[in-house]
């Protein structure tokens, strides 16, 4: 699978992944409106408006980036109806020829992991019947839990073709305060980065491995650090746009073959149409607008990267 | 919430939590076999087979203990219809009168995490109807993105009169391989367990904070030191029975005042018609022999707290 993620980010020349991040104020007026029309004020028609807008999106962008990444949260807060159209978006998506990134940042011990991992990435056999949960192409994986937490996730992955990345430095402000403790000399996420870098290594696609890494476009010195560290593990950045990352600050985290790294961005693209700059396509428009917000993405990324 | 678990503690005199987690090898074959003749070799019939199993064994146990455990992984395993097993559970364990401690170790960062704790403990508001999405009593956390994935779940806990349990020092083999890592010349989980104090403090029901903590059973020797980080914290102990902990291991975890914690076991229960033990129960009686396994367990803690 990072086979075909590398191929797609060649071929639209963009190594971008959009996160289909929906939230309740984001939806534009209009779907939520119908949706309560028809299905009254509960979850289903959320869920129902969650669809329609996650589909406008999708419909509008899927020929220009290679992969999406759904953040489950934004979906499992709406209970079961959520989770039906976080399902519904992952299969579309794929259908449409898009990797899909789950963000799902699940992590626990032995066994509970291989269920989590079984869940999302693998397949249980029922009688003779072999039957695919949520079905994703990667995980996000935390790994507070040590190896055995992240191990039933690589074996599913080489079991089945997928892939993961581990949090290593997440974007947030306070994400310092456990992952930069001083362990012997080293801030924890180094040496987080380097448990990954060896699971990259024995877990390799052609030019990179399959167990990749995330790490935040807000911690741009410690990306160039990390990408040394993991030079087999793709990165996965999130916090461009929204939560401040610039296109300058990714330079860091690509190789010098110009791969290595994919940028997430979700309200920048999904949202682009309550950004002033994009307010022309108005709400009805918020398909287009995020098509040209991925476009300007695309722009400013290629002029770091040159 | 926490008032009302230590009061369930207290009335049934258990300081116990059985964890639901179903798993097709757990199932009674009686109850897998008449769900796929009705449903097809399916998720759709896992989810059913599941949702019977633990029907019968809360049906058996729920006089017994103050809580319950689902570990959400094990349904999540099976997509859709394992969610909809989830959610029948814990409405059921609910309505028995069961306080119901879901297993889902999220953590993510702001926003992210705000929509974890909402579809969790929280409630959604659409026009006018405030809707509940999975509505469990208490979640456990991971805290490995810092206090800002934290923090959400506390908010929505103080609105909606609930708690969680942060993940300190897990109770695997391999949990030590960050947790442990020195910082600044102590254990990260050390750390951990200080800020979960801090946020205990200043977040109290009566005699305890709806802010708690997870140690497992197999580091008896560390849930001494971090009981006494964290005086003011319950701490739900996963790993007695099936994982290796004993009743005499689990001293620690408790306070001078007899309570400050709760242990959980799983497949010690119910599972426990697979055990030579309680053999004579058969595979029909899965859900007595779980009931006799219940009073062993309480037995084997009180007898090693006097």
């Amino acid at each position: 699978m990072i086979n075909k993620l590398i191929e797609g980010i060649k071929k639209t020349e963009a190594p971008i992944v959009v996160g289909l991040d929906p939230t309740l104020n984001l939806i534009p007026d209009h779907l939520t409106r119908k949706a309560v029309a028809d299905m009254g004020e509960s979850l289903e028609a959320v869920g129902e408006a969650i669809w329609q807008y996650n589909k406008g999106l999708v419909d509008a962008i899927y020929d220009l980036i290679p992969a999406v990444k759904p953040q489950i949260a934004m979906y499992e807060q709406f209970g079961i109806p959520g989770m039906i159209a976080y399902d519904k978006t992952v299969k579309y998506c794929k259908e449409k020829g898009l990797v899909v990134i789950g963000d799902i940042k699940r992590g626990d011990i032995g066994s509970t992991s291989t269920a989590y991992a079984i869940g999302h990435l693998g397949s249980v056999r029922v009688g003779n019947t072999v039957l695919k949960g949520f079905d994703e192409d990667f995980a996000t994986v935390n790994p507070y839990l040590g190896s055995d937490g992240v191990k039933p996730f690589i074996d599913v992955c080489k079991e089945e073709n997928k892939g993961i990345f581990v949090l290593v430095k997440t974007s947030n402000p306070s994400s310092g305060e456990f992952q930069d403790r001083n362990v012997d000399g080293r801030p924890l996420y180094e040496i987080v980065g380097e448990k990954v870098a060896e699971w990259a290594e024995l877990h390799m696609g052609e030019e990179y491995s399959y167990v990749g890494a995330v790490v935040g476009a807000t911690y741009p010195e410690m990306g160039r650090i990390l990408r040394d560290i993991m030079p087999k593990s793709y990165i996965l950045v999130p916090g461009y746009g929204a939560q401040g990352g610039k296109g300058k600050d990714l330079v860091h985290f690509f190789n010098k073959d110009g791969l290595g790294a994919i940028v997430n961005s979700s309200r920048g693209i999904i949202g682009a149409y309550k950004q002033e700059k994009y307010s022309s396509f108005g709400e009805e428009g918020y398909a287009l607008a995020a098509r040209r917000a991925v476009l300007d993405m695309k722009e400013d990324i290629a002029s770091a990267l040159n």
